[in-house]
């Protein structure tokens, strides 16, 4: 990277309209204007430039990001950690198992309890419909009555890393790859992505990646078709922010149960297993209930569900039919491989293998993704910032 | 905040005698001098000032520190975190599930094996009587018998961070809340504080509260009463200490067994579940022995003693018994909430519900009065340290 | 310390041929050249002189320690944390628990997902024999392509916290406590070292350390004595470069199943419980196939089996036949102390005793050998870097 290309991005960047981001969250990508979903593109790529060049991206002496992962997280725990460490905070975890909050504490308070040195809290709840964003919510909610009525210094932001309803962390970057891949944002228009359903053994995995996938890939004019079998069908609620996007962005939104029309003439496939949403309101229901039993039943229908859509594979037949026989495949990994991972899953072993490289290099962007979130909640004037740090030029190895 | 008083601060620290502080523990209150007590509270100020005013307070380059935790926290383990990560050390926590101190190791092993580079130590251990202080004694003679012996390179000095006497971290944050309410530590003599038992369904709560917060606020003048029922009497030697502490400060240090009569023109109230002493200490006794049957018979006798005190409740009708009816309501958190957090508990929700900015607040202190033991303890000239990092003036956030 | 002597050692070090350490992994001593070898306690002593002169060792800005601990620990986990630390690295733990690696992740895609921003990996992995050392070789595979293909930025090294082969950041600590006991390194030459197996009331315990030690010592021109019943062979690849080694440099590798004959005369003894070779193999055999009532069965055997030899005590009869009566005792800690620990163990209680402060020293060794060997790795030319952290003279406590 040059310095110059680094400050042809900050010039970029201090065109864009970004000052409702300031000491905001970021929960869903559809509460954001182009500028902002801009700004967090840009920003990354500025962040990722400056590591490169060896350039220190610290910003913050001392300060902590808070973790609250309510489920188990490897990459995305890794991807917090990292970004918060190229920014200088320090992750402190909010354990539930080892807090006090299993004994009944509301929200309010241990979210004010642990954030007196707080600059950020990342979370991560995807796992029951109705219930993660609306946590994510309350917890915001009281940070900021705690900040007004002065008893956090300092207003700390959050990071959706995974709700019920999107992942904006995951089709940000994405989207940074797509965009990587096709050489500019400006190459998307017109373009057909595929973000079809793909037969796993395993069931109930989160519904916030292909609404996040179809709620922020439509805004770049692309033609995104959604597939699924019948019975698979995502929030009708995001649905309708993806078609109201494809409107507004000149692109289209489609959907179908066949998984072969989607995949036909697509640039990009992104085949993938989750759960039917009104199964996983009906889970929550029976959990709110202590319903194990009925928990159980459920559990044992929808295996029985998704074994009669095994035909759901991502298969080299299926590849070959996409634009020119080489669509680029995405995945937020880990993926259920045929004959590796498990007998019959998402994804033909020899489709997988050859995407191994760019689906690695997909997940690289995270950590700079969430770092751009972080940046563009903490400072007023994010490209004067990101000017001064290459001013300063610290090496991040001396 | 303005740097002229920062500098006041400083001056008014640069006058108390703190030598004894140096690379000394932090164990319990009544062991440190008024002006020992007194620099906490300054030091404290000062890093909360220049935190304010966005002014690094970083005096560690790097160095560790360890915390161990012998009981669930979360308020205990941000404070510490947040004590440390703004001093810039680096927590590592010492679980005691993943090591091998459950294989038998000694203390003074242990304790030396995991401080080569540690700087502090933050100990909470809080759950038997007559376990908890002398655990960190031990830990304290093992480092400073290993620094002497040269095994370690620094002296790392240890926070007490709750034990089965005092929780010195609680009654200091307690204490500069009340001094910041009253608007000045000359204006606590006189007036009167509460400290009493309150009705929880749950039972074992820590002495360490009460006994802290009686062996503490005596020292300022205050008219301190502890008020519980019959059978629940706190460790006779911190009545004493109490009751020395209130002669030699002009104050005084009355015991009740009438929680009206405590509230009657008081200025602050803490009303609080705790455990009788002489019942945690036949616990202690029965866990020795490992007599589960032993323990869960006491449980239930002391569960069916404490029910008979739900009248020990902090309601709307002996606020207004106050000091003008609205002295200063104090809790450590979390409170046990009528009708909130349970059916029958130690607060009125309207009462806690009117003081829960002031609750927030009063929570708020801790990380800085962590931070300000810390810094006692490790810079033998702790106002020529923070002049010169004000001349400094790295900035928090860049 | 003085400026004068770290310069010295820097330019002790400047003269050392050391480039295939950059970038490179440390994960057995014996692949190692004698300069590198060389080059680990050089480096460790000069980081220790710095810290001691209260000069800053921080040569990264940000960046992440990966830990990954397969067995629990506590020594091992602070001695990463505190090198990681001291170099300004932020310690990340991939527990596998909380992770998705326990859902059938392929170790090739966590290394990748985990080491975006990660600038080193220590692992610890020493239960199963042919396992550990296997699954190292795997991941700093896994990190090299990725690097090579772009997915990683920088090519994170490997420290060995252990396999099942060698313990090298182990032995390289015994090595410098004995090289600073006997006054240099040119001093062990012709001194004989007593590795013996001693009885221990629990089994299973890694061959990692006698193997580390006999593959390490041997190298020095010593006279090695390995002492172990029959049927507790180490392997046989590691007896082989203990011999090669001891001709290579004057010294000489012996083996004995007599205690006495090992400790007669020698300088230092190393007494220390492990598991037969074989019997280990087989463990992990009967663990590939869950055989569970297998493993009971073969722990019973070798218990039996131990129980045979629990005259293999280090006891004041046997530290008096070693040299001048007055043997180096040496031990990686925790002991099993007879009467102490244990009824019966490695040695009776007044040897450990008598040896406890060097015995503490020789394990503060290792943070600063774990630090010189990621320094190693990760810096070109490491004498300059230090130069010129002793020309910055940061301080590291303010």
């Amino acid at each position: 990277m040059s310095k110059i290309r680094t400050e042809e991005l900050i010039k970029e960047l201090s065109l864009l309209n970004t000052e409702g981001m300031y000491l905001n969250d970021f929960l869903h990508t559809w509460d954001k204007t182009d500028h902002e979903i801009d700004a967090v593109f840009t920003v990354a790529e500025i962040l990722k430039d400056m590591r490169k060049d060896n350039i220190s991206t610290k910003v913050f002496d001392s300060g902590l990001g808070i973790s609250i992962f309510r489920d188990n997280s490897t990459r995305t725990r890794f991807s917090f950690s990292s970004a918060c460490n190229m920014l200088g905070l320090n992750v402190q975890d909010l354990d539930e198992g080892k807090s006090q909050i299993a004994h009944g504490e509301t929200v309010r308070e241990t979210a004010n309890m642990v954030s007196f040195m707080a600059d950020i809290i990342g979370i991560r709840d995807d796992m029951y419909i109705g219930k993660g964003h609306e946590y994510m919510k309350e917890v915001a909610q009281s940070v900021e009555v705690g900040h007004q009525e002065g008893v956090l210094e300092q207003r700390p932001t959050l990071v959706n890393l995974q709700c019920d309803v999107d992942h904006p962390t995951q089709s940000m970057a994405d989207a940074m790859h797509i965009i990587e891949q096709l050489g500019g944002i400006q190459n998307l228009a017109g373009k057909k992505l595929a973000m079809t359903w793909a037969y796993s053994p395993s069931y109930g995995k989160p519904l916030s990646v292909p609404q996040g996938i179809i709620g922020l890939l439509t805004r770049f004019g692309m033609d995104v078709t959604l597939a699924h079998p019948e019975g698979y069908e995502v929030m009708p609620d995001i649905e309708k922010i993806a078609s109201v996007n494809a409107e507004n962005s000149g692109g289209s939104f489609t959907k179908t149960n066949n998984m072969a029309e989607a995949f036909a003439d697509a640039y990009i496939v992104y085949p993938k297993s989750w759960a039917p949403f009104a199964a996983m309101e009906k889970r929550t229901d029976l959990y709110g209930k202590n319903d194990f039993e009925g928990i159980d039943k459920l559990e044992k229908e929808l295996l029985a569900q998704n074994a009669k859509h095994k035909d759901w594979e991502c298969t080299e037949e299926l590849m070959a039919s996409t634009r020119e026989g080489k669509a680029l495949y995405m995945h937020c990994l880990p993926a259920d491989i045929t004959g590796v991972s498990c007998k019959e899953g998402e994804v033909a072993a020899s489709v997988f293998d050859r995407y191994r490289v760019p689906l690695y290099k997909e997940a690289s962007f995270k950590p700079y993704i969430i770092a751009a979130m972080i940046f563009m909640s903490k400072f007023k004037n994010p490209a004067d910032t990101l000017q001064g740090l290459l001013n300063r030029a610290d090496k991040r190895i001396f």
